[in-house]
């Protein structure tokens, strides 16, 4: 079954909200078998709302609404669709009984005139119980087609599409004989590999993972690939996702580091908490990031024992100990000082392994052999070490968030492979 | 002027990913008086693509569209506009040799085969250079209208969203005469207050400060108060901003930090560099987003020396000096012990001022007494010394950076005060 989203509001088309409700809709629909085809965006106007309702129900025949309903002049939508319904907007006396009830026991006084045009309805709309806040859900049928009206508040909006929109149109479906079908997806992490350079790995074995679809989701992290399969059975649905993910996997390597949202901080801990190893951190370009992402992981305090943020060269040699004439001569970004930082903080802080990053944030710093963008990393597990240079791309967010990531990943593999 | 945006992308149907390109447009072309009437979303179909872009072409005659402009065969916007203007895919020798340049300048062997798409426009479009990734931006004119291209990656359509597309829109606007009115909003930014009682103390003046509109946006960093006016000369909009926000600095008192996007930890480091002064921090619950916050700043490293990250309760004694009597007695989360902290980490790495926090981020370690969120930060400046204890409310990640926040706000209190 297709479905079109329609979410209402100005302040959405000024770029001063973020639209949340479109994508919580879809996931709650793609959970029965439901696709959303296109979503669109109006500011608070009838004609423009009447349109989109119009051009969208003329395309899939549903259309499920947010936004618009609440008790000010400049909330609309109800009276949009009502005029494309034909169908006058008239008091419903029982819901305007919940709403009085609902004001005297959150002890806020007389219910205010203007929530009164919340119980206005137009005729012969179904009305969804709105437990969450004063603004109803409408279900609208008629000849334009079915169209499903839900407050813009986000938390309202989710209540009513779990507990009413989601039953219902299932049951319509099913009635309708739709098959039993599901959306499901099932994601590839990856690190330390380029889209492009994933695409030329995979790109032949697209063809065989149908009916899965798959997408590339490039982010600081790495490049994430999602395999997407629609209007199939659930056991199909997973079956599909296995053998795509089965294809998938020996073509990604060492570059796939875990599966759905797998934290590769989280895997790090885990590998080290199996060995029964603790760790300690040095950074310098990453500026306590890496440090951070450890410290997200709850529970991680049984392998992390802390770090040092070594941002000045007399930090990096009074806390660390790499010596003054390594800096000098190599430079604090460099394989010497790296190796010498991660050695040092183990020291320092009593941890049998560690981490170091070093490297050249920008926006200033670099030079021409040593651009913004060169980090060094090392990695060591008591009595092995590694260290690597890579070079960033990006502004100084995403070459230190790239660097903390790639840290994580070097110990990983020293933890995996060694 | 009036623009329609067109996002594209199956991940943003399946609600997978929020869509946050349409409001970063949206504010930026706001800032030329240019007004989004419909955003829309299709998936990466050629066939869905070219249908939005036609229809809203229709409507508007100038589209900005996002997404679909990646290396692999799922990007295929390129493919649907070319035929939409009937100019068919050619290889730009030029853009390809850019990206070639990329490739090697980055250290990452040959250019993947994959990325020689990306070099091949629509005949005649006028291709925008994206200096921050590898799809170029692309401004069609022809017939149907005009159609702007952008890559969906955030900061790529961020970029050419300033450098390429306002710039040339702004001329555009002059060249047909369009009003000459503007859409600008001013944001005092808070912290330390909550939204209620920032409405309790503002909520008086709201309708002296039209035409300018008042929104509270709360966030891990504070409340930031946002004055929008719509449609007036800019002379008049910025009159209009001045007054409303003169209005309502006095009520905000020592909560007021900062205007428009100032960041706290830029703040609180000129106030050191203005008097000489070098930073160092130790932290425990937050893991290193303090020393993360401070080090984001470009500049950082002439005031902010190093940071301890003391997970561990050996640590706060070895590397502190917190005694291990009174983390026994007084606990890790207590005053004694993050003033211990502060003053401790100052000694160890030779700063003048400090900043410690310690506390309970969830969602395990919580007391009767010590509840989750509870967290005691201490800042000292040379021999002056202040220390806090809040109790934040939220999940691991909430307590965390409302933390590393409120911990830069107590120093700046004493540098601000003292």
């Amino acid at each position: 079954m297709e479905v079109e989203l329609l979410t209402i509001g100005t302040e959405l088309l000024l770029g001063f909200t973020i639209d949340t409700n479109a994508s919580d809709i879809a996931r709650a629909l793609a959970s029965i078998g439901a696709r959303v085809v296109r979503q669109t965006t109006v500011g608070d106007d009838e004609a423009a709302i009447g349109d989109a309702l119009r051009e969208a129900l003329a395309r899939t025949g549903f259309v499920i609404a947010t936004g618009g309903l609440g008790p000010t002049r400049d909330d609309v939508t109800k009276q949009a669709a009502a005029r494309l319904f034909n169908a006058p907007l008239e008091l419903d006396e029982r819901y305007l009984e919940v709403l009085r009830q609902r004001f005297e026991s959150l002890g806020r006084g007389p219910m205010p005139a203007a929530n009164r045009s919340q119980a206005e309805v137009p005729r012969g709309a179904v009305v969804l119980k709105n437990r969450w806040g004063t603004a109803p859900g409408l279900w609208l049928e008629g000849p334009p087609g079915t169209v499903v009206l839900l407050p813009g508040v986000p938390r309202e909006m989710r209540g009513l599409i779990e507990h009413e929109v989601v039953p219902r149109l299932g049951e319509r479906m099913r009635q309708l004989g739709s098959p039993d079908v599901v959306t499901r997806s099932r994601t590839l992490r990856t690190t330390g590999i380029s889209e492009s350079a994933l695409a030329d790995r995979i790109g032949d074995l697209e063809d065989q993972l149908a009916p899965a679809r798959l997408a590339y989701l490039p982010g600081f992290e790495g490049v994430d690939l999602r395999l997407t399969v629609w209007g199939l059975a659930a056991a199909a649905a997973e079956e599909a996702l296995d053998r795509g993910a089965e294809l998938l996997r020996p073509a990604l390597g060492h570059h796939l580091y875990g599966e759905g949202d797998a934290d590769l901080a989280a895997i790090v801990l885990d590998l080290l908490r199996q060995r029964r190893l603790s760790l300690a951190v040095a950074e310098s370009c990453t500026g306590g990031l890496l440090s951070g992402r450890l410290t997200a992981v709850p529970g991680s305090s049984d392998v992390f024992v802390g770090g040092i943020v070594a941002y000045s060269n007399t930090i990096k040699t009074a806390q660390l100990g790499v010596p003054a004439d390594v800096i000098a001569s190599r430079g604090a970004v460099s394989e010497e000082t790296v190796r010498a930082m991660a050695r040092g903080v183990m020291a320092q802080l009593g941890a049998r392994a560690g981490v170091a990053i070093t490297g050249i944030a920008g926006p200033s710093g670099g030079t021409p052999e040593k651009p913004v963008g060169t980090v060094w990393i090392a990695a060591a597990v008591e009595s092995q070490e590694r260290a690597v240079q890579r070079r960033f791309p990006g502004d100084r967010e995403d070459v230190r968030r790239r660097s903390a990531q790639a840290g994580l990943d070097l110990l990983r593999g020293l933890l995996t492979t060694a």
